[in-house]
């Protein structure tokens, strides 16, 4: 049997998604409770890796079990198992040709900026920023990250092909927070967090919004700010 | 020389503000933090003292130091060393009949109630209620703590006298949170978190407002239930 879980997660609880050795990750903590509940070996598929301190209001994870467990009772069991920080939201079977990463339809990212007084309690879930940004700078350079890209210069790691698709970049201003949500086809490593800190790089007037279309042209530009990871979630998964 | 600061910090990040052995607790790191700018040991003094996962929005701290040094800058050292679980936001000098506990005026304790559902993100910042609760019962019960009381069937611990004086309790509903505020002179243990185990008991129809009538007269009334540390915040100290 196939199941998918949407699950959410105090990114900074963990060591990131992904299983590594000797430290509590996402992926770890899922595969231990699963593996328990199997009683065998089992091998937990993401839709996504986060990296440490990223959090996750919907990620998505496909798994195989050996036994037939009715999806209520292990959404149930799962949660007493990896609770509070990891919550399973749903729990559904899913065909055998269902793969939390290769079905993926579009990926949404929320990045969390604010600009309020220091606070501890909100330390690890957004990125404090000391000065008030140009939001009208931010949306106008925004829109050059829209549709069809090589990304290669807003990407970490070695990969073939950075080319993705954005398909919307949208701002919402409350109060003291300010949220730059993120749809798209696929995204890669800090790309992101690269994106977020050129656009806050251009509304503090440190680069031009010219460097942002040079270096989207693939063109050798300095590099932009990475936000920081506390700011960001992994917002939503659909297939 | 005397120094005040208003400190701010995260509870869920240690074992309570209290000095205990071999654990991180919020005078430890302050204590820690003085010693090694003042070169020799440094004992502070809190306003009060907060349980383990309880918050302070503003909690006020003393201590004397050998060494004159200008509060800008022990207010930046001291971020430094104890950050950014901690945040030093005011450091003050103040005369030497100045003291943290004694010569406060009033306190203010904010309880934070989340109906939503349940985030990971938020578990160590709220109480996840999960029915809706009857604020109008709520805020009718809370009148019986207004005033000059024997509080001792709502705290924990033996002490001689458990008269306090609470000003007022105010009710804050905003989206899907609830937050209740109390001001008074001085608040027990677990007395805020009792006061509000009972408002809460009270609105889900467990126990009846005559209760808690009774409990204030000192009567043997069955224990009304206690609310989560997580909730609690220590808001403000005034002198």
């Amino acid at each position: 049997m196939r199941y998918l879980i949407r699950i959410s997660y105090d990114g900074s609880k963990f060591y990131g998604f992904q299983r590594l050795k000797d430290v509590k990750t996402v992926q770890k903590s899922l595969e231990d409770a699963l593996t328990k509940i199997d009683r065998g070996p089992v091998v937990v598929k993401g839709a996504g890796r986060t990296d440490r301190g990223v959090h996750a209001s919907d990620q998505c994870v496909h798994f195989d079990l050996t036994h037939n467990i009715p999806t209520k009772g292990l959404k149930e069991i799962l949660n007493k198992l990896v609770g509070p920080y990891i919550y399973v939201k749903e729990c559904e079977e899913v065909s055998l040709d269902f793969h939390a990463r290769f079905s993926v339809k579009q990926k949404t990212y929320r990045y969390r900026i604010y600009f309020g007084p220091f606070c501890p309690q909100l330390y690890d879930y957004v990125f404090f920023c000391p000065s008030k940004l140009d939001t009208s700078l931010m949306k106008e350079a925004s829109k050059l990250f829209l549709g069809v890209h090589d990304f290669q210069r807003f990407v970490s790691g070695e990969r073939e092909n950075n080319t993705s698709v954005i398909y919307d970049i949208s701002f919402h201003e409350e109060e003291e927070f300010l949220d730059i949500i993120f749809v798209g086809k696929s995204f890669y490593r800090y790309m992101v967090r690269n994106i977020v800190g050129a656009l806050i790089d251009v509304s503090l007037k440190k680069r031009k919004i010219s460097e942002i279309e040079a270096s989207l042209k693939g063109e050798e530009v300095k590099q932009f700010s990475t936000a920081e990871s506390q700011g960001l979630y992994l917002e939503k998964i659909e297939y």
